[in-house]
Protein backbone atom coordinates (compact mmCIF):
# COMPACT_ATOMS: atom_id res chain seq x y z
CA UNK A 1 0.00 0.00 0.00
CA UNK A 2 1.31 2.83 -1.42
CA UNK A 3 0.64 6.49 -0.33
CA UNK A 4 1.79 8.88 -2.84
CA UNK A 5 -1.10 9.62 -5.15
CA UNK A 6 -4.25 12.22 -3.82
CA UNK A 7 -7.86 12.14 -3.83
CA UNK A 8 -9.49 13.09 -7.62
CA UNK A 9 -10.92 16.62 -5.76
CA UNK A 10 -12.50 17.51 -2.44
CA UNK A 11 -15.06 14.94 -1.25
CA UNK A 12 -14.08 12.74 -4.15
CA UNK A 13 -11.82 9.75 -2.88
CA UNK A 14 -10.14 7.33 -5.61
CA UNK A 15 -8.40 4.39 -6.09
CA UNK A 16 -5.38 5.72 -8.44
CA UNK A 17 -4.46 2.07 -10.40
CA UNK A 18 -2.45 3.12 -12.77
CA UNK A 19 0.58 4.78 -12.93
CA UNK A 20 3.32 5.89 -16.47
CA UNK A 21 6.26 4.98 -16.75
CA UNK A 22 9.10 6.81 -18.19
CA UNK A 23 12.02 6.87 -20.58
CA UNK A 24 14.26 9.74 -20.06
CA UNK A 25 17.60 10.85 -22.93
CA UNK A 26 19.99 13.48 -22.84
CA UNK A 27 20.64 14.28 -27.13
CA UNK A 28 23.77 15.81 -27.66
CA UNK A 29 24.81 17.08 -30.83
CA UNK A 30 28.18 17.85 -32.16
CA UNK A 31 29.37 20.33 -35.45
CA UNK A 32 32.06 22.22 -35.75
CA UNK A 33 35.03 22.32 -33.65
CA UNK A 34 34.38 25.58 -32.30
CA UNK A 35 31.90 28.15 -32.41
CA UNK A 36 31.87 30.11 -35.94
CA UNK A 37 31.14 33.23 -36.91
CA UNK A 38 27.15 32.66 -38.26
CA UNK A 39 27.85 36.06 -41.61
CA UNK A 40 31.26 34.32 -42.11
CA UNK A 41 30.24 30.28 -42.01
CA UNK A 42 26.33 30.51 -42.12
CA UNK A 43 24.39 28.92 -45.11
CA UNK A 44 27.54 26.17 -45.69
CA UNK A 45 28.01 24.33 -42.63
CA UNK A 46 25.76 22.07 -40.25
CA UNK A 47 24.48 24.28 -37.58
CA UNK A 48 24.02 21.58 -34.76
CA UNK A 49 21.12 24.00 -33.31
CA UNK A 50 19.28 23.90 -36.08
CA UNK A 51 20.05 19.91 -36.49
CA UNK A 52 18.37 19.79 -33.14
CA UNK A 53 15.47 21.59 -33.55
CA UNK A 54 14.74 19.67 -36.93
CA UNK A 55 15.44 15.86 -34.87
CA UNK A 56 13.00 16.93 -32.40
CA UNK A 57 10.06 18.14 -34.58
CA UNK A 58 10.22 15.16 -35.89
CA UNK A 59 9.58 12.94 -33.03
CA UNK A 60 6.02 14.37 -33.34
CA UNK A 61 3.45 14.69 -36.25
CA UNK A 62 0.84 17.20 -36.31
CA UNK A 63 -1.79 15.08 -34.82
CA UNK A 64 0.15 14.43 -31.46
CA UNK A 65 1.30 10.92 -32.67
CA UNK A 66 5.32 9.75 -31.75
CA UNK A 67 6.84 8.77 -34.84
CA UNK A 68 9.62 6.20 -33.46
CA UNK A 69 8.77 3.45 -35.53
CA UNK A 70 7.17 0.73 -32.89
CA UNK A 71 6.43 2.90 -30.44
CA UNK A 72 2.72 2.10 -30.14
CA UNK A 73 2.78 -1.65 -30.93
CA UNK A 74 2.45 -2.80 -27.47
CA UNK A 75 0.36 0.05 -25.97
CA UNK A 76 -2.51 -1.67 -24.07
CA UNK A 77 -5.54 0.71 -25.20
CA UNK A 78 -7.87 2.04 -22.85
CA UNK A 79 -10.91 -0.05 -22.25
CA UNK A 80 -14.74 1.60 -22.60
CA UNK A 81 -15.19 1.01 -19.08
CA UNK A 82 -11.96 3.52 -18.17
CA UNK A 83 -12.73 5.90 -20.82
CA UNK A 84 -16.72 6.49 -19.12
CA UNK A 85 -15.24 6.43 -15.73
CA UNK A 86 -12.69 9.21 -16.66
CA UNK A 87 -15.33 11.31 -18.84
CA UNK A 88 -17.65 11.14 -15.83
CA UNK A 89 -14.74 13.17 -13.53
CA UNK A 90 -15.73 16.69 -13.01
CA UNK A 91 -12.96 18.58 -14.68
CA UNK A 92 -13.64 20.07 -17.38
CA UNK A 93 -11.32 21.46 -20.20
CA UNK A 94 -12.35 24.85 -19.30
CA UNK A 95 -11.03 23.80 -15.62
CA UNK A 96 -8.03 22.89 -16.66
CA UNK A 97 -7.21 25.66 -18.59
CA UNK A 98 -7.52 28.33 -16.30
CA UNK A 99 -5.86 26.15 -13.63
CA UNK A 100 -2.97 26.06 -15.76
CA UNK A 101 -3.37 29.84 -17.47
CA UNK A 102 -3.08 28.65 -20.79
CA UNK A 103 -5.70 29.22 -23.43
CA UNK A 104 -5.62 26.49 -25.46
CA UNK A 105 -4.56 23.10 -24.89
CA UNK A 106 -2.99 20.27 -27.35
CA UNK A 107 -2.43 16.01 -27.18
CA UNK A 108 -2.97 13.28 -29.45
CA UNK A 109 -5.57 13.37 -31.36
CA UNK A 110 -9.15 11.83 -30.69
CA UNK A 111 -8.34 11.62 -26.47
CA UNK A 112 -9.30 13.54 -23.84
CA UNK A 113 -6.99 15.62 -21.68
CA UNK A 114 -7.40 13.23 -18.87
CA UNK A 115 -6.95 10.58 -21.27
CA UNK A 116 -3.70 12.45 -22.55
CA UNK A 117 -2.35 12.73 -19.22
CA UNK A 118 -2.91 9.02 -17.21
CA UNK A 119 -3.02 6.61 -20.00
CA UNK A 120 -1.55 7.47 -23.84
CA UNK A 121 2.36 7.39 -23.97
CA UNK A 122 3.71 11.35 -25.11
CA UNK A 123 6.89 13.03 -25.46
CA UNK A 124 8.04 15.93 -23.78
CA UNK A 125 11.15 18.10 -24.42
CA UNK A 126 12.45 18.77 -20.78
CA UNK A 127 15.46 21.07 -21.51
CA UNK A 128 16.77 22.84 -24.54
CA UNK A 129 20.53 23.97 -24.24
CA UNK A 130 22.43 26.07 -27.12
CA UNK A 131 24.80 28.92 -28.01
CA UNK A 132 24.49 32.32 -26.98
CA UNK A 133 21.45 32.28 -23.71
CA UNK A 134 22.32 35.92 -22.22
CA UNK A 135 20.77 39.37 -23.06
CA UNK A 136 20.97 41.02 -26.69
CA UNK A 137 22.43 39.50 -29.76
CA UNK A 138 25.18 37.33 -31.03
CA UNK A 139 26.04 35.93 -34.33
CA UNK A 140 27.58 32.84 -33.51
CA UNK A 141 26.72 29.25 -35.22
CA UNK A 142 27.38 27.04 -32.26
CA UNK A 143 29.42 23.95 -32.09
CA UNK A 144 27.19 22.14 -29.83
CA UNK A 145 23.34 21.61 -29.31
CA UNK A 146 21.70 19.40 -26.55
CA UNK A 147 18.38 18.69 -25.28
CA UNK A 148 16.84 16.61 -22.36
CA UNK A 149 13.38 14.86 -23.46
CA UNK A 150 11.02 11.48 -22.09
CA UNK A 151 8.91 9.34 -23.18
CA UNK A 152 5.66 8.96 -20.88
CA UNK A 153 5.09 5.02 -21.35
CA UNK A 154 1.70 3.02 -20.69
CA UNK A 155 1.52 -0.71 -20.61
CA UNK A 156 2.92 -2.67 -22.10
CA UNK A 157 5.54 -0.29 -23.61
CA UNK A 158 9.21 -1.61 -23.05
CA UNK A 159 11.74 0.92 -22.53
CA UNK A 160 14.54 -0.93 -23.57
CA UNK A 161 13.07 -1.44 -27.12
CA UNK A 162 11.81 1.93 -27.00
CA UNK A 163 15.67 3.45 -26.46
CA UNK A 164 16.93 1.38 -29.06
CA UNK A 165 13.81 1.95 -32.12
CA UNK A 166 14.66 5.94 -31.03
CA UNK A 167 18.53 5.46 -31.12
CA UNK A 168 18.05 4.27 -35.12
CA UNK A 169 15.07 7.15 -35.73
CA UNK A 170 17.66 9.87 -34.91
CA UNK A 171 20.68 7.90 -36.19
CA UNK A 172 18.83 7.56 -39.39
CA UNK A 173 17.57 11.40 -39.84
CA UNK A 174 20.74 12.66 -38.48
CA UNK A 175 22.30 15.87 -41.27
CA UNK A 176 25.95 15.53 -42.77
CA UNK A 177 28.64 17.22 -40.50
CA UNK A 178 26.89 16.30 -36.96
CA UNK A 179 27.60 13.50 -34.89
CA UNK A 180 25.49 12.66 -31.53
CA UNK A 181 25.68 11.36 -28.20
CA UNK A 182 22.23 9.65 -27.16
CA UNK A 183 22.41 9.29 -23.07
CA UNK A 184 19.98 6.80 -21.91
CA UNK A 185 19.24 8.49 -18.43
CA UNK A 186 16.34 5.96 -16.97
CA UNK A 187 13.41 3.68 -17.83
CA UNK A 188 10.73 2.09 -16.05
CA UNK A 189 7.53 0.55 -17.45
CA UNK A 190 4.28 1.97 -16.75
CA UNK A 191 1.73 -0.01 -14.64
CA UNK A 192 -1.69 -0.85 -14.38
CA UNK A 193 -3.11 -2.62 -11.30
CA UNK A 194 -6.28 -5.30 -12.44
CA UNK A 195 -9.65 -3.39 -11.36
CA UNK A 196 -10.98 -7.03 -11.04
CA UNK A 197 -8.18 -7.58 -8.14
CA UNK A 198 -9.48 -8.22 -4.70
CA UNK A 199 -7.66 -5.92 -3.36
CA UNK A 200 -9.18 -3.25 -5.01
CA UNK A 201 -12.37 -4.38 -3.68
CA UNK A 202 -10.76 -4.15 -0.20
CA UNK A 203 -9.72 -0.39 -1.01
CA UNK A 204 -13.55 0.43 -2.13
CA UNK A 205 -14.88 -0.96 0.59
CA UNK A 206 -12.17 0.72 3.37
CA UNK A 207 -13.34 4.12 1.62
CA UNK A 208 -16.64 3.61 1.83
CA UNK A 209 -16.34 2.78 5.36
CA UNK A 210 -13.72 5.82 5.49
CA UNK A 211 -15.46 8.55 3.47
CA UNK A 212 -19.20 7.65 3.06
CA UNK A 213 -19.03 7.11 -0.71
CA UNK A 214 -17.46 4.93 -3.04
CA UNK A 215 -14.36 5.75 -4.47
CA UNK A 216 -13.36 7.27 -8.47
CA UNK A 217 -10.81 5.25 -10.01
CA UNK A 218 -8.17 7.15 -11.86
CA UNK A 219 -4.36 6.97 -13.30
CA UNK A 220 -1.79 9.08 -13.17
CA UNK A 221 0.13 10.09 -15.04
CA UNK A 222 4.07 10.20 -13.12
CA UNK A 223 5.97 7.36 -12.21
CA UNK A 224 6.52 5.39 -8.97
CA UNK A 225 9.00 2.76 -10.90
CA UNK A 226 9.06 0.89 -7.41
CA UNK A 227 5.15 -0.45 -8.01
CA UNK A 228 6.85 -2.47 -10.96
CA UNK A 229 9.65 -3.67 -8.78
CA UNK A 230 7.30 -4.27 -5.35
CA UNK A 231 4.69 -6.37 -7.79
CA UNK A 232 7.86 -8.43 -9.57
CA UNK A 233 9.41 -9.42 -6.15
CA UNK A 234 6.57 -9.79 -3.90
CA UNK A 235 4.09 -11.45 -6.70
CA UNK A 236 1.02 -9.28 -4.85
CA UNK A 237 -1.18 -6.16 -6.84
CA UNK A 238 -0.12 -2.70 -5.23
CA UNK A 239 -2.56 -0.56 -4.24
CA UNK A 240 -2.25 3.46 -4.27
CA UNK A 241 -4.04 5.45 -1.94
CA UNK A 242 -3.55 8.57 -0.46
CA UNK A 243 -6.07 11.23 1.37
CA UNK A 244 -4.73 14.47 0.64
CA UNK A 245 -6.02 17.00 -2.33
CA UNK A 246 -3.82 17.83 -5.53
CA UNK A 247 -3.61 21.41 -4.04
CA UNK A 248 -2.13 20.80 -0.69
CA UNK A 249 1.53 21.77 -1.98
CA UNK A 250 3.30 18.98 -1.31
CA UNK A 251 6.64 19.30 -1.07
CA UNK A 252 6.50 22.63 -1.52
CA UNK A 253 5.64 26.28 0.94
CA UNK A 254 2.32 26.07 2.21
CA UNK A 255 1.97 22.29 2.58
CA UNK A 256 -1.28 21.68 4.19
CA UNK A 257 -3.41 18.39 4.77
CA UNK A 258 -7.25 19.06 5.71
CA UNK A 259 -8.36 18.40 9.03
CA UNK A 260 -11.38 16.63 7.66
CA UNK A 261 -9.52 14.33 5.31
CA UNK A 262 -6.78 13.50 7.95
CA UNK A 263 -9.95 12.02 10.01
CA UNK A 264 -11.50 10.39 7.38
CA UNK A 265 -8.81 8.49 5.78
CA UNK A 266 -7.66 7.61 9.29
CA UNK A 267 -10.94 5.70 9.51
CA UNK A 268 -10.41 4.21 5.95
CA UNK A 269 -7.12 2.86 6.47
CA UNK A 270 -8.14 1.10 9.89
CA UNK A 271 -11.18 -0.28 7.69
CA UNK A 272 -8.33 -1.94 5.13
CA UNK A 273 -6.46 -3.57 7.09
CA UNK A 274 -9.62 -5.33 8.63
CA UNK A 275 -10.44 -5.61 4.80
CA UNK A 276 -7.17 -7.11 3.54
CA UNK A 277 -6.93 -9.36 6.83
CA UNK A 278 -10.18 -10.82 5.30
CA UNK A 279 -8.62 -11.36 1.68
CA UNK A 280 -5.78 -13.24 3.95
CA UNK A 281 -7.85 -15.36 5.71
CA UNK A 282 -10.39 -16.50 2.33
CA UNK A 283 -7.27 -17.50 1.03
CA UNK A 284 -5.61 -19.75 4.05
CA UNK A 285 -9.02 -21.27 4.02
CA UNK A 286 -8.50 -22.56 0.78
CA UNK A 287 -5.07 -23.51 0.79
CA UNK B 1 37.76 52.65 -47.89
CA UNK B 2 37.28 50.08 -44.91
CA UNK B 3 40.24 47.78 -44.44
CA UNK B 4 37.99 44.88 -42.50
CA UNK B 5 38.36 41.97 -44.83
CA UNK B 6 41.19 40.08 -45.93
CA UNK B 7 42.90 38.23 -48.66
CA UNK B 8 41.32 35.33 -50.10
CA UNK B 9 44.63 32.94 -49.10
CA UNK B 10 48.28 33.74 -48.53
CA UNK B 11 49.71 35.26 -52.02
CA UNK B 12 45.98 36.48 -53.08
CA UNK B 13 45.05 39.46 -52.37
CA UNK B 14 41.31 40.34 -53.06
CA UNK B 15 38.71 42.72 -53.60
CA UNK B 16 35.61 41.73 -51.49
CA UNK B 17 33.17 43.11 -53.40
CA UNK B 18 30.18 42.35 -51.19
CA UNK B 19 28.55 41.61 -47.94
CA UNK B 20 25.50 40.13 -46.31
CA UNK B 21 23.05 41.94 -44.58
CA UNK B 22 21.15 40.58 -41.26
CA UNK B 23 17.96 40.38 -39.30
CA UNK B 24 18.37 39.32 -36.01
CA UNK B 25 15.75 38.20 -33.69
CA UNK B 26 14.46 36.59 -30.35
CA UNK B 27 11.57 34.39 -30.12
CA UNK B 28 10.38 33.75 -26.79
CA UNK B 29 7.61 31.28 -26.05
CA UNK B 30 5.37 30.86 -22.98
CA UNK B 31 2.74 28.14 -21.92
CA UNK B 32 1.67 27.61 -18.52
CA UNK B 33 2.17 30.01 -15.50
CA UNK B 34 4.82 27.96 -14.31
CA UNK B 35 7.18 24.94 -14.60
CA UNK B 36 4.61 21.52 -14.75
CA UNK B 37 5.73 17.92 -13.43
CA UNK B 38 6.28 16.60 -17.07
CA UNK B 39 4.23 13.09 -15.97
CA UNK B 40 1.21 14.58 -14.63
CA UNK B 41 0.25 17.04 -16.78
CA UNK B 42 2.60 15.78 -20.09
CA UNK B 43 0.58 14.87 -23.22
CA UNK B 44 -2.64 17.43 -22.16
CA UNK B 45 -0.44 20.37 -22.39
CA UNK B 46 1.27 22.23 -25.07
CA UNK B 47 4.97 22.16 -24.23
CA UNK B 48 6.84 25.60 -25.23
CA UNK B 49 9.72 23.72 -25.81
CA UNK B 50 7.99 21.56 -28.27
CA UNK B 51 6.36 24.27 -29.89
CA UNK B 52 9.80 26.59 -30.04
CA UNK B 53 11.36 23.15 -32.42
CA UNK B 54 8.17 23.19 -34.12
CA UNK B 55 8.34 27.01 -35.09
CA UNK B 56 12.50 26.83 -36.11
CA UNK B 57 11.90 23.57 -38.03
CA UNK B 58 9.36 24.95 -39.99
CA UNK B 59 11.68 27.96 -40.98
CA UNK B 60 13.90 25.71 -43.78
CA UNK B 61 12.83 23.01 -46.24
CA UNK B 62 14.90 19.55 -46.80
CA UNK B 63 16.35 21.70 -49.37
CA UNK B 64 17.52 24.24 -47.21
CA UNK B 65 14.82 26.82 -48.59
CA UNK B 66 13.77 29.37 -45.94
CA UNK B 67 9.53 29.01 -46.54
CA UNK B 68 8.62 32.42 -44.79
CA UNK B 69 6.49 33.77 -47.63
CA UNK B 70 8.30 36.27 -49.97
CA UNK B 71 11.38 35.59 -48.49
CA UNK B 72 13.77 35.39 -51.85
CA UNK B 73 11.09 37.66 -54.05
CA UNK B 74 13.93 40.29 -54.15
CA UNK B 75 16.47 38.64 -53.98
CA UNK B 76 19.63 39.71 -57.09
CA UNK B 77 21.13 36.14 -58.33
CA UNK B 78 23.98 35.51 -58.83
CA UNK B 79 25.70 36.06 -62.18
CA UNK B 80 27.48 33.59 -64.11
CA UNK B 81 30.66 35.84 -64.01
CA UNK B 82 30.10 35.37 -60.51
CA UNK B 83 30.08 32.06 -60.13
CA UNK B 84 32.85 31.53 -62.50
CA UNK B 85 35.01 33.88 -60.45
CA UNK B 86 34.20 31.71 -57.27
CA UNK B 87 34.28 28.25 -58.80
CA UNK B 88 38.28 29.59 -59.87
CA UNK B 89 39.38 30.15 -56.14
CA UNK B 90 41.79 27.16 -54.86
CA UNK B 91 39.06 26.06 -51.79
CA UNK B 92 38.08 22.76 -52.06
CA UNK B 93 34.80 21.49 -49.60
CA UNK B 94 37.70 18.72 -48.18
CA UNK B 95 40.02 21.59 -47.38
CA UNK B 96 37.16 23.24 -45.39
CA UNK B 97 35.20 20.52 -43.90
CA UNK B 98 38.97 19.79 -42.53
CA UNK B 99 39.83 23.06 -41.07
CA UNK B 100 35.84 22.82 -39.33
CA UNK B 101 36.46 19.29 -38.14
CA UNK B 102 33.68 18.20 -39.78
CA UNK B 103 32.80 14.86 -41.80
CA UNK B 104 29.85 16.97 -43.78
CA UNK B 105 28.38 19.89 -45.10
CA UNK B 106 24.89 21.10 -45.80
CA UNK B 107 22.75 24.01 -47.25
CA UNK B 108 20.86 25.62 -50.02
CA UNK B 109 20.56 22.75 -53.02
CA UNK B 110 22.08 23.70 -56.23
CA UNK B 111 24.39 26.20 -54.47
CA UNK B 112 28.42 25.43 -54.13
CA UNK B 113 29.79 26.19 -50.26
CA UNK B 114 31.44 29.75 -51.25
CA UNK B 115 28.23 30.66 -52.99
CA UNK B 116 26.15 29.65 -50.22
CA UNK B 117 28.37 31.56 -47.37
CA UNK B 118 28.92 34.95 -49.83
CA UNK B 119 26.01 35.26 -52.39
CA UNK B 120 22.98 33.22 -50.49
CA UNK B 121 20.43 34.16 -47.69
CA UNK B 122 20.48 32.06 -44.87
CA UNK B 123 18.85 31.46 -41.29
CA UNK B 124 20.87 30.14 -38.49
CA UNK B 125 19.76 29.44 -34.98
CA UNK B 126 22.40 31.43 -32.51
CA UNK B 127 20.99 30.33 -29.01
CA UNK B 128 18.16 27.96 -27.72
CA UNK B 129 17.17 28.16 -24.09
CA UNK B 130 14.42 26.29 -21.91
CA UNK B 131 13.75 23.74 -18.79
CA UNK B 132 16.53 22.23 -17.19
CA UNK B 133 20.34 22.09 -18.45
CA UNK B 134 22.06 21.22 -15.51
CA UNK B 135 23.39 17.47 -15.18
CA UNK B 136 21.05 14.34 -15.20
CA UNK B 137 17.35 14.58 -15.39
CA UNK B 138 14.79 16.56 -14.39
CA UNK B 139 11.24 15.67 -15.57
CA UNK B 140 9.64 19.38 -16.11
CA UNK B 141 7.70 20.66 -19.05
CA UNK B 142 8.90 23.99 -19.03
CA UNK B 143 6.79 27.22 -18.84
CA UNK B 144 8.85 28.97 -21.18
CA UNK B 145 11.35 28.59 -24.30
CA UNK B 146 13.45 30.76 -25.84
CA UNK B 147 15.60 31.16 -29.29
CA UNK B 148 17.65 33.82 -30.87
CA UNK B 149 17.90 32.99 -34.64
CA UNK B 150 19.39 35.11 -37.84
CA UNK B 151 18.80 35.62 -41.38
CA UNK B 152 21.73 36.47 -43.63
CA UNK B 153 20.40 38.57 -46.19
CA UNK B 154 21.58 39.35 -49.94
CA UNK B 155 20.86 42.61 -52.07
CA UNK B 156 17.75 43.70 -52.25
CA UNK B 157 16.09 41.79 -49.95
CA UNK B 158 14.67 44.26 -47.13
CA UNK B 159 14.92 43.53 -43.61
CA UNK B 160 11.65 45.09 -42.42
CA UNK B 161 9.32 43.54 -45.08
CA UNK B 162 11.06 40.47 -43.77
CA UNK B 163 10.34 40.50 -40.44
CA UNK B 164 6.56 41.64 -40.77
CA UNK B 165 6.21 38.60 -42.86
CA UNK B 166 8.05 36.45 -40.69
CA UNK B 167 5.98 37.42 -37.63
CA UNK B 168 3.19 36.06 -39.47
CA UNK B 169 4.16 33.37 -40.43
CA UNK B 170 5.39 32.65 -36.73
CA UNK B 171 1.63 33.73 -35.56
CA UNK B 172 -0.01 31.44 -37.94
CA UNK B 173 1.67 27.95 -36.60
CA UNK B 174 1.57 28.91 -32.89
CA UNK B 175 -0.32 26.00 -31.75
CA UNK B 176 -2.97 26.66 -28.68
CA UNK B 177 -1.85 27.28 -25.62
CA UNK B 178 1.56 29.26 -26.47
CA UNK B 179 1.66 32.82 -26.68
CA UNK B 180 4.38 34.46 -28.52
CA UNK B 181 6.87 37.52 -28.48
CA UNK B 182 9.18 38.14 -31.00
CA UNK B 183 12.38 40.96 -30.62
CA UNK B 184 13.63 42.40 -33.78
CA UNK B 185 16.94 43.42 -32.93
CA UNK B 186 18.40 44.97 -35.60
CA UNK B 187 18.45 44.99 -39.47
CA UNK B 188 20.48 45.62 -41.97
CA UNK B 189 20.53 44.87 -45.99
CA UNK B 190 22.95 43.38 -47.75
CA UNK B 191 25.62 45.74 -50.28
CA UNK B 192 27.57 44.84 -53.52
CA UNK B 193 29.64 46.93 -55.18
CA UNK B 194 29.18 47.26 -58.70
CA UNK B 195 32.43 45.45 -59.94
CA UNK B 196 32.49 48.20 -63.33
CA UNK B 197 32.59 50.92 -60.73
CA UNK B 198 35.89 52.86 -61.86
CA UNK B 199 37.31 52.34 -58.28
CA UNK B 200 37.30 49.07 -58.45
CA UNK B 201 39.60 49.64 -61.70
CA UNK B 202 41.64 51.91 -59.12
CA UNK B 203 41.74 49.05 -56.53
CA UNK B 204 43.06 46.42 -58.63
CA UNK B 205 45.44 48.59 -59.88
CA UNK B 206 46.79 49.34 -56.41
CA UNK B 207 47.15 45.51 -55.84
CA UNK B 208 48.68 44.86 -59.01
CA UNK B 209 51.76 47.57 -57.85
CA UNK B 210 51.75 46.35 -54.07
CA UNK B 211 51.70 42.57 -54.79
CA UNK B 212 52.62 42.15 -58.20
CA UNK B 213 49.43 40.39 -59.00
CA UNK B 214 45.70 41.01 -60.08
CA UNK B 215 43.30 40.22 -56.77
CA UNK B 216 40.76 37.95 -56.99
CA UNK B 217 36.92 39.12 -56.67
CA UNK B 218 35.24 37.18 -53.51
CA UNK B 219 32.30 38.59 -51.25
CA UNK B 220 31.75 38.12 -47.61
CA UNK B 221 29.01 36.51 -45.45
CA UNK B 222 29.05 38.59 -42.73
CA UNK B 223 27.92 42.34 -42.20
CA UNK B 224 29.46 45.39 -41.90
CA UNK B 225 26.38 47.91 -41.68
CA UNK B 226 28.52 51.36 -42.19
CA UNK B 227 29.48 50.16 -45.61
CA UNK B 228 25.13 50.91 -46.42
CA UNK B 229 25.39 53.96 -44.57
CA UNK B 230 28.35 55.42 -45.97
CA UNK B 231 27.13 54.54 -49.71
CA UNK B 232 23.95 56.31 -48.75
CA UNK B 233 25.04 59.50 -46.76
CA UNK B 234 28.37 60.05 -48.87
CA UNK B 235 26.94 58.59 -52.57
CA UNK B 236 30.02 56.87 -53.16
CA UNK B 237 31.05 53.28 -53.60
CA UNK B 238 32.52 52.01 -50.65
CA UNK B 239 36.14 50.05 -50.96
CA UNK B 240 36.69 46.22 -48.65
CA UNK B 241 40.58 46.45 -48.92
CA UNK B 242 42.22 44.29 -46.14
CA UNK B 243 45.66 42.71 -46.49
CA UNK B 244 45.68 40.28 -43.61
CA UNK B 245 44.81 36.69 -43.80
CA UNK B 246 42.05 34.62 -42.50
CA UNK B 247 43.92 32.32 -39.82
CA UNK B 248 45.68 35.85 -38.82
CA UNK B 249 43.40 35.36 -35.70
CA UNK B 250 41.93 38.96 -35.24
CA UNK B 251 40.35 39.91 -32.11
CA UNK B 252 42.18 37.00 -30.56
CA UNK B 253 44.91 35.62 -28.32
CA UNK B 254 47.86 34.93 -30.85
CA UNK B 255 46.99 37.93 -33.23
CA UNK B 256 49.28 38.22 -35.96
CA UNK B 257 49.92 39.76 -39.04
CA UNK B 258 52.34 38.68 -41.83
CA UNK B 259 55.44 41.25 -42.52
CA UNK B 260 55.81 39.94 -46.14
CA UNK B 261 51.41 41.50 -46.05
CA UNK B 262 52.56 44.56 -44.37
CA UNK B 263 55.19 45.35 -46.82
CA UNK B 264 53.15 44.68 -50.06
CA UNK B 265 50.13 45.77 -48.36
CA UNK B 266 51.94 49.60 -47.98
CA UNK B 267 52.53 49.68 -51.14
CA UNK B 268 49.40 48.75 -52.81
CA UNK B 269 47.86 51.14 -50.19
CA UNK B 270 50.21 54.06 -51.41
CA UNK B 271 49.80 53.53 -54.88
CA UNK B 272 45.52 53.33 -54.20
CA UNK B 273 45.47 57.00 -53.36
CA UNK B 274 47.27 58.18 -56.69
CA UNK B 275 44.96 55.67 -58.99
CA UNK B 276 41.87 57.38 -56.49
CA UNK B 277 43.13 60.86 -57.05
CA UNK B 278 43.69 60.16 -61.20
CA UNK B 279 39.99 59.57 -61.09
CA UNK B 280 38.61 62.61 -58.67
CA UNK B 281 40.94 64.74 -61.90
CA UNK B 282 39.13 63.18 -64.44
CA UNK B 283 35.88 63.66 -62.69
CA UNK B 284 37.01 67.18 -62.05
CA UNK B 285 38.26 67.77 -66.15
CA UNK B 286 34.99 65.97 -67.55
CA UNK B 287 32.97 68.78 -64.95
Amino acid sequence: VISDSSQFAPGMPAITYGLRGIAYYELRLRGPKQDLHSGTFGGAVTNPAGALVGLLAALKDEHGRIQVPGFYDEVVPLTERERDEFRSLPLTDAEFMKSLGVNGLSGEAKYTSLERRWARPTCDINGLTSGYQGEGAKTVLPARASAKFSFRLVPNQDPKRISASLRTFLQERLPPGIEMELIDFHGAPGVVVSLESPYMGAAAAAIKAGFGREPVYIREGGSIPIVTTFGKELGADVLLLGWGQNDDNTHSPNEKFCLEDFHRGTLASAQLWEELARIAADNANKN
